[in-house]
């Protein structure tokens, strides 16, 4: 008996491959982008969960889409904005899958929509059957340049930002900046917060592209060629910071620059904060805090500072309470497993990352801001002023 | 414009790495196996969740090992059952958590008992926090020779067993096979089953130990040197056939053997089956089929039913619709991707796929078990017929 074993180590590696391209005319019955998946003979079926707002621009399109191409679809609309990115709405797609069966792997989920949707399919597919394949189709700025083309899926939980998720590619990402043409202004703007943030830590080119053209792109809603060069530019950013540490093997991350204070902005009812637009607020209070810490030159921080106010980005620190920052801040402690590891930009397209963040140094950085709004009211006068402040309609 | 990049393709593979050990005296404070985590300075918090029989038995030695140990523990009672394995008691795992906050990689989730809670906690670990590690000490027979050991996680959902799920591995898990000393003997002989499945299937010197030592083990609730041998090679044979496919690439799995029909039988509320009594109904009723189409040899399947009587495994045709377990058949058909991949054996220690099952086999399989017991009934008396179907209580 002594040959018995004792102990057992299981060592593999899980492969993981997801492409995404560029493309058009997605609804066009000919374009096939939608109905391929990699390897495997289609199957007849599709389960399809569309943005409400996408299926009153598109839903007639979508039908004819899938009937011409012979496919039994399901159409499950979801509400966007955050509040639906939760407990609920999840088990809402995960019934509505058990009443449709899909087989396991050729029948692949297609999730088309901003960040909530994909966000909240990619997490329902990769829990449904212990996971099944899908394809994003981001229909928003936000999802086009940061949460379709990552593996994180996620919903909200007890008022925790993606408290519960995964990290789970999706099989193919179509990018489709057409369907921009009807994003909201103020959806637009929330997704150029995400831009911006590579270009602060990351992308000095793409910060001169944003400076000098970032205004126009978003007054013609990135339908022109400058404008594919900057999503180009921006989507090539991110995956080439994510892909190398797709699953947080290291957790001090470049991409989560402006992504410490941000979800208890973000999960702040009163505030009502897009999460690019908590994301700014962030951003801006982590780079007065790196030039209080002379991290950061003042004419830096300057013309950050400067591209915000070109960018006409909204922008407000009503609300901002030292204490729920530095909840925040303790919060992400854990999650980046008792460290802060909290990344302070250090010029135009660099960054540093430091673990000794107190509540002083928040208070600093918010008095800074709130004088600096001040001042741009008093500086730009009214309209000005509002300008900034100004929001639109949440909802998309 | 024309270098603008159109097209992405991510590439990668996520390491995956998990060690099982048998070890003993586990709540021993001078013991660190329940505290050591592979690489990491470990935190000094731990969330535990642990079967409330267990709980009953261990709760002193357990909460004496964390103080001891100066670990600030969060002990979570789980009760055990099928009915447990719930989206509501997996919600009171996750909320409990978000209540005791811990690191993301140094303080992992421990999870102590059988089947449910090793299946439910693993699932709360992979998605909160997108994944947080955890450690398994299965305290059931039915876990220590399959649901601890495995990476499939999961919970019940609209009475689809285990519908909702990840492929997650655990760090590590710790066999002391000394639980089962207090394991109620129903409970043994569910974890029977699935030693009996790997040893029809895949194992034949296996199987002739089962024949020759499988009673007495179970008189001495696996405690003896032959039990343990037994349980050794339980654990390497699963581990052998899992690990060149932990995240089921190939669908054709052998494993799967007994797990086509079983899957309603155990969530039919009024046959009160455990996993191993449903199983062994399953692997009965494909070993008839197998015979009635001349893939396994009549004394193959005499041994089989006869290692059955000699292992006195609780066995019932009650209550057998043959539309429902066509049902069945039919859901894992979209498991499987479209195709019946269903396991019979071909021999003890072999088995192949098949993929044309029809109404008629399973009612033929159906009738062949109904009048089999009724025979036992008339050849072994009164006293024998209610062994056959004698079950202990439930809910360990």
């Amino acid at each position: 008996l002594s040959q018995i074993k004792q102990s057992w180590q299981v060592r593999t590696a899980h492969p993981v491959s997801y492409d995404m391209v560029f493309c058009h005319d997605l609804f066009d019955p000919g374009n096939g982008a939608l109905l391929t998946t990699e390897g495997e003979q289609g199957g007849r079926r599709r389960f399809v969960v569309v943005d409400r707002n996408v299926l009153n621009h598109h839903g007639a399109a979508i039908d004819r889409y899938f009937q011409k191409n012979d496919i039994i679809a399901c159409i499950h609309p979801l509400e966007a904005g955050e509040d639906n990115k939760s407990p609920s709405q999840l088990k809402a797609v995960l019934s509505a899958l058990d009443t449709f069966p899909i087989n396991r792997r050729n029948e692949p989920i297609i999730a088309i929509g901003g960040g909530v949707v994909t966000d909240l399919v990619g997490f329902a597919a990769s829990i449904w059957r212990r996971g099944v394949p899908r394809i994003n189709v981001p229909t928003t700025l936000m999802g086009f340049v940061d949460a379709a083309i990552g593996v994180k899926t996620g919903i909200n939980f007890n008022r925790n930002k993606n408290r519960l998720g995964s990290f789970s590619p999706p099989d193919r990402v179509l990018l489709d900046s057409s369907f921009l043409q009807t994003l909201p202004k103020r959806h637009l703007l929330n997704g150029v917060a995400e831009i911006l943030k590579l270009a602060i830590v990351k992308e000095p080119d793409l910060f001169s592209l944003l400076e000098q053209h970032g205004r126009h792109c978003i007054e013609v809603h990135f339908q022109d060629s400058i404008s594919q060069a900057i999503l180009s530019m921006s989507v090539d950013s991110m995956l080439t910071e994510l892909a190398p540490n797709l699953f947080e093997t290291e957790l001090a991350r470049v991409v989560d620059f402006g992504h410490t204070f941000s979800p208890a902005l973000e999960m702040h009812a009163d505030m009502d904060l897009l999460h690019g637009e908590a994301v700014l607020i962030d951003m801006l209070l982590s780079s007065i805090i790196a030039w209080k810490r002379s991290l950061l030159s003042r004419s830096d921080l300057d013309r950050i500072f400067s591209l915000v106010l070109t960018l006409r980005l909204p922008l407000s620190s009503k609300g901002l309470q030292p204490n729920m920052l530095m909840q925040s801040l303790i919060e992400r402690q854990h999650h980046r497993n008792g460290v802060q590891r909290m990344p302070l930009p250090t010029g135009i397209g660099s960054c540093c990352f430091v673990k000794n963040i107190t509540l002083e140094d928040i208070n600093q950085a918010v008095t800074y801001l709130h004088r600096w709004l001040q001042d741009r009211h008093f500086e730009y006068g009214h309209q000005n002023h509002e300008r900034i402040f100004q929001r639109g309609p949440r909802g998309n």
